[in-house]
């Protein structure tokens, strides 16, 4: 049978930093991410493919915002919000994969769905909003639109002065229609699911979903997806080549093999970004806690050269002598 | 085997014109008329359901232009607004349905799927745009837009005074995805599929998927994907409940029953209102010239009672009395 693997795409393949973010460089970012995953193709792989929304769900939001004063459209709340860039960057991701698809000449069918994401209101998080989202706005700014909208902001660290939105960030507990997404997938088509962490909703007492007005870690959401439909592998892009230990420290040390308990240990401690690495080691040690194979942590123009990348583990496999040997090396 | 049914809901069933447009308000409208095809599923169909954006999608493009001009946000290009509707409009169709579902105690699967058409990139639709699309504008506000953006308007009729921004809308050839869709409609999934008719798209010399800045007509694409899923019935929900011939004229007449030959001859003759119900007689034609048994065209209120609803089929049964008799009673 062949291999399943769940790849999530980071917000830095599809969208960069230091750009405007017009469609021409959205598109031009994801097909070369793209490029990365064709290895795993020609070895037989059946992918589901993840994503995030950041910028654009914040481009949105802002959008809403804009309309609104300008032309008295009603803004919608954040669940709609999320679901719109499932479709925006769903049907992008999609149209780009068909084409480096048809540059490889490999055949396969893509598929783009919508995804909701169950939550648990009770979560702690929606007393404790952490999750930044939106532009940076100026200190006037921002207590304007927290007047107006009931918007909570938070202010930036050290780097970057201003104040940015923050919203709750529960955690997934449930991946509505992965049946449907593993079936696909099985199948052989690349199933794109879960944009954004997915549109986070919870049931009510009588049953009825709800909508949330949270955004859930699209590596978590991820996680839980590649656990709920068995896959082998699962790899979060983002823009390290590898995990680090005091990245940027002065004892900045590459952790190419982590297994599980040395990587609850280094968690503990605090050697990862809070905002950026520790919530990607912890979606990858979901998976392998539930029965993966191995999580990868790696850039997106990395993928395709197997040597790059950390591998999360349950524990090493004292045979493999490459591993090991490695491992010494670093 | 079950009976497989398309049905397309119409702006009217999401978002009505005296509305403002408030999520609250499009929830309260979808359920109120998904409530209307619960008794399908008591009669055992199995259903796709497709749905318009016009208001929705006018509104992303204004969003979009306000946040362009308010926070320098790029503007997405008409593809990609169709792609965030279907995302938005999807999500909110699949919420609301679950929980009629579970109201009535209908244990069914709903699944959202983002979809892409194929045009003709030589359709002569794309050398004159017809598809009135976004907000009434004042003569200055347009030529200003006109200016900027290179959008085509045109003066509204007599009811109305400003402009319109039009876009091509070209012929829907092929839908991506169809066997997706007929596959998880045939196990009793009810599947959301080709929202807004779908994000144009076309294929160029070398095979690769562009985008197609134009709108497709959602009852024709609608009914492409009822012929090509080989559906038995197809609805078209609109805001009334017949065809009629003189439509508010001295002469109307209501149209319960009418076959292909008939509807053809009417057509040519101009009796329909040709941005309005013309193309849904067109679409109720493609269906029943390619297979289907009967196209409805109807207020998604009365869905429910089927006596009324104006039914088109290729030929009226001589042995279906009822049929008749109500002929002979119009």
């Amino acid at each position: 049978m062949s291999k399943l693997a769940v790849i999530a795409l980071g917000g830095n393949a599809l969208l960069r930093d230091n750009q405007a973010g017009t469609i021409e460089e959205q598109e031009a970012n994801t097909t070369e991410t793209l490029e990365n995953i064709i290895f795993l193709l020609n070895e037989g792989y059946n992918l589901v493919l993840t994503h995030g929304n950041g910028p654009q769900v914040g481009n949105i939001v802002m959008q809403n915002d804009a309309g609104e004063q300008m032309y008295d459209i009603p803004q919608m709340p954040l669940d709609i919000c999320v679901a719109s860039t499932q479709g925006s960057i769903g049907y992008m991701i999609e149209r780009c994969l068909r084409n480096v698809l048809r540059k490889h000449g490999i055949q396969r069918n893509v598929l783009s769905l919508i995804s909701t994401v169950e939550v648990n209101p009770d979560d702690e998080a929606f007393n404790n909003p952490t999750k930044r989202t939106g532009r940076i706005y100026s200190k006037e700014q921002a207590e304007k639109l927290a007047e107006s909208k009931g918007w909570i902001f938070k202010e930036e660290n050290k780097q970057t002065t201003g104040f940015r939105r923050v919203v709750p960030s529960p955690q997934p507990i449930h991946i509505m229609n992965w049946e449907v997404i593993e079936r696909n997938a099985r199948a052989g088509t690349i199933v794109i699911a879960t944009g954004g962490g997915g549109v986070p909703v919870y049931f009510d007492r009588e049953g009825n979903m709800r909508p949330s007005e949270a955004v859930i870690d699209k590596d978590l959401a991820s996680s839980m997806l590649a656990s709920q439909i068995k896959a082998n592998e699962f790899y979060i892009l983002t823009d390290v080549a590898y995990v680090y230990a005091d990245y940027k420290g002065a004892n900045q040390k590459i952790l190419e093999f982590l297994d599980y308990d040395d990587a609850v240990k280094y968690l503990d401690k605090g050697i990862f970004g809070e905002g950026s690495m520790a919530p990607k080691i912890k979606a990858a040690l979901h998976f392998v806690g539930h029965g993966g194979e191995v999580s990868v942590i790696t850039e997106a123009g990395k993928l395709e050269d197997k040597t790059y990348g950390s591998k999360i583990t349950m524990e090493y496999d004292p045979n493999d002598l490459e591993r090991q040997k490695k491992r010494v090396e670093n």
